[in-house]
């Protein structure tokens, strides 16, 4: 197995992060969520594309202004992203929420004019109610899924996200019943390379759209799978989107309907734009037919992919002098007082784990974890063990590092505890 | 499968704390604390006992305070864990800190009265050179773990915990360097409910234990396991502490050393004294095949066990209004746009689902998680999505709801961006 080697930082520039902003930290690199954003926007399409930023990925200002900038619009997951984008300055006409949870500021979030994909007959129904006669989209669930594992699985009759394509008379039963135009469609099936996949989930979602005839946009969502280790495979956006390109001009040609088409790439966007940077704060061993461990000053606090799914992000220690130094076999483990912190688990089974070949590790070096950039900060099981939250830096294009997101203080951490001694 | 019932709360209760305290909101009752609180304090012990609470379970300082005043002392996973049972009231000499990662201000902490229980070598060696000629504990890795899943097992050559036991004379040698006297010993071997395999971990700590002349308190940590759901066995605390207070008097006749016991329990202090109370968002469903789902406004931004290990958690459905209702076959899912955000998975095993037997649930009814009291609020994935971190009550003996820390805003959320329009 190859040795992973650092993305986009080099060794000087991970010493100066932990020299100025202190370990762990998260650092974006500005220049690959460029490259990234203008790839996405090259995404081959028949008739126009919209590409939406799932900002759920990572919803740092930094990050959404940079993509709003390069004119990716956004996928909001929640009415608190809706806010977040907004106020990092993305217009409203390029928000579309699509959520799990109806918000009770719905009509406020509307009414300023970010766009509503109703998930839910619910949704279409209060939608309907609120905005009689209106245009408005509607995700579906078209039966199928393809997630790397069950978890990550957003299509198919085991999930809950959208309205079960069997129920499409109950969605024009509601539309008619409050004059609603459902001119968008959106289905999001999961993560994926393989484009043959790419090809059959275009075909059941623009067979579902033939079955609405007011709709003229049709989104498929994101899910596009990034290799993080030099062993995985990345979706290929192009093959996939000349094939895709395609049969939405076989569409045009049997319906007569030029569809727009809509992508919402997170993790393709973001996932080898960010690294997080820790500390190796001990080296500890269980004996001749054990492990040795490297412990950082990090985990499951910043980074709980490896523990929930078994994912695998590249790790590179990175001496605090340049010297020569053997290679070793390792488990790494979080500073969490918790076994299920480790960030080396055996692809996609967090119960098992598997050393990896490293330099050779000293206390005091620091540890870089890379394709940090999707679903860490954003998803990490934050202030357990009362860490309080890390810090967030940009690589800026001028080789610059600057601060984005302080350190929490553990007086942030407790500013909401309000008891009283008496209780 | 019997249907699961409230347990502190009544349902008059629940629909109070959505309308005075919006949900989701975590309600701990402190009747339930002091209980558990009294059965571990009463743990059978040959020579004493200090019972210390493993506040990373549940840090809110309403539950540290209750604990304290119960005579409970404190097991403190972080310095961060330490600062906050300090701020709590909790006296120096009553905290010990027991951590995978060397705080920065061990000294600052120490010098305080805090107890160390150095976990590694190199955390013996930093306290030596600190604190020369002291007394100091040491964790210790017997080899054997007996966790409910890989990721709980905190014992054996895959775990990172403690001082590997074959590395006995390493610890000798560096406490001769500095003159240490290792007067405490520690293991901590997972959850677990078999007598037996307490006994046998009992055996082998004292069997270290032997080899330590200078030992006289002898940690067990904790991993109770507790019940929570009805088909769930709790671990039984009597007729544990019997099976070891004779290992313990057997140690004293061959040693000749009384050795004081500790135990370190979380889950089992506070598992079944929280309550997670939702609301019910949605119903959807995946057409006669396939599943009807509720989705709340929770998830794993407050309960992520479920989706971490396919742990399992007694859900009930309380209506706004009293009446009768049928019970039907649900999965409940949580907010997050995240395939994973499941609240029942199969037992053990978050891949799959299992639905469950609920009483029928209408949009706008609440929704109780119960046995929520540990690993929930403390661990969750926060913030996702841009959730905010909920609130947390305080059912009081008086029967009252008393707020104990209030829900965040998305300004506390953003309070630490700091990235300029520029960047």
């Amino acid at each position: 197995m190859l040795m992973e080697k650092l993305r986009f930082l080099n060794e000087k520039q991970v010493l100066a992060v932990c020299r100025e902003f202190g370990t762990p930290a998260f650092v974006y690199d500005q220049a690959t969520l460029e490259r990234r954003a203008s790839e996405v926007l090259a995404f081959p399409n028949a008739f126009g594309l919209t590409a939406r930023y799932a900002m759920k990925a990572s919803p740092n200002a930094a990050i959404i202004r940079t993509f709003n900038r390069m004119g990716l619009h956004i996928d909001a997951s929640s009415a608190y992203e809706v806010e977040r984008a907004l106020r990092a300055g993305v217009p409203p006409e390029h928000i579309q929420l699509t959520a799990q949870e109806l918000p009770g500021n719905l009509q406020e979030i509307v009414d300023r004019g970010v766009c509503f994909n109703a998930c839910s007959l619910h949704q279409l129904r209060v939608f309907g109610q609120y905005y009689p006669g209106r245009d408005v989209s509607v995700r579906i669930n078209p039966g199928l899924g393809s997630g790397h594992s069950n978890r990550t699985n957003v299509g198919g009759p085991s999930a809950s996200f959208g309205i079960w394509h069997e129920h499409l008379d109950q969605v024009f039963a509601v539309a008619q019943e409050f004059g609603l135009h459902i001119t968008g469609m959106h289905t999001h099936i999961g993560s994926g390379t393989d484009p043959d996949i790419w090809v059959y989930c275009a075909q059941l979602s623009l067979g579902i759209a033939a079955r609405m005839p007011e709709v003229t946009r049709l989104s498929l969502g994101g899910g596009f799978k990034v290799a993080r280790m030099q062993n995985e495979v990345s979706a290929d956006f192009q093959t996939i989107g000349e094939k895709i390109k395609t049969e939405f001009e076989s569409f045009a040609h049997q319906h007569g309907r030029k569809l727009h088409l809509e992508v919402e790439p997170g993790t393709y966007l973001v996932a080898n734009a960010g690294a997080l940077v820790c500390r190796v704060m001990d080296i500890v061993d269980t004996g001749e037919k054990g492990y040795t461990f490297i412990k950082v000053d990090s985990g499951m606090t910043e980074i709980l992919r490896p523990s929930l799914y078994g994912a695998q992000h590249p790790i590179i220690v990175v001496p605090q002098v340049r010297e020569r130094r053997k290679s070793a076999k390792y488990l790494v483990v979080g500073h969490c007082c918790e076994s299920g912190d480790i960030l080396t688990p055996k692809p996609g089974n967090p119960e098992q784990l598997k050393p990896r070949v490293l330099k050779e590790a000293r206390i005091g070096d620091a540890l870089v974890i890379e394709g940090a950039g999707a679903y860490c900060a954003a998803m990490s099981s934050k202030n357990y063990n009362s860490f309080p939250e890390c810090g967030e830096v940009l690589l800026t294009h001028a080789g610059k590092l600057v601060l984005v997101r302080r350190r929490q203080t553990l007086d942030q951490v407790l500013q909401n505890e309000c008891s009283e001694e008496a209780v």
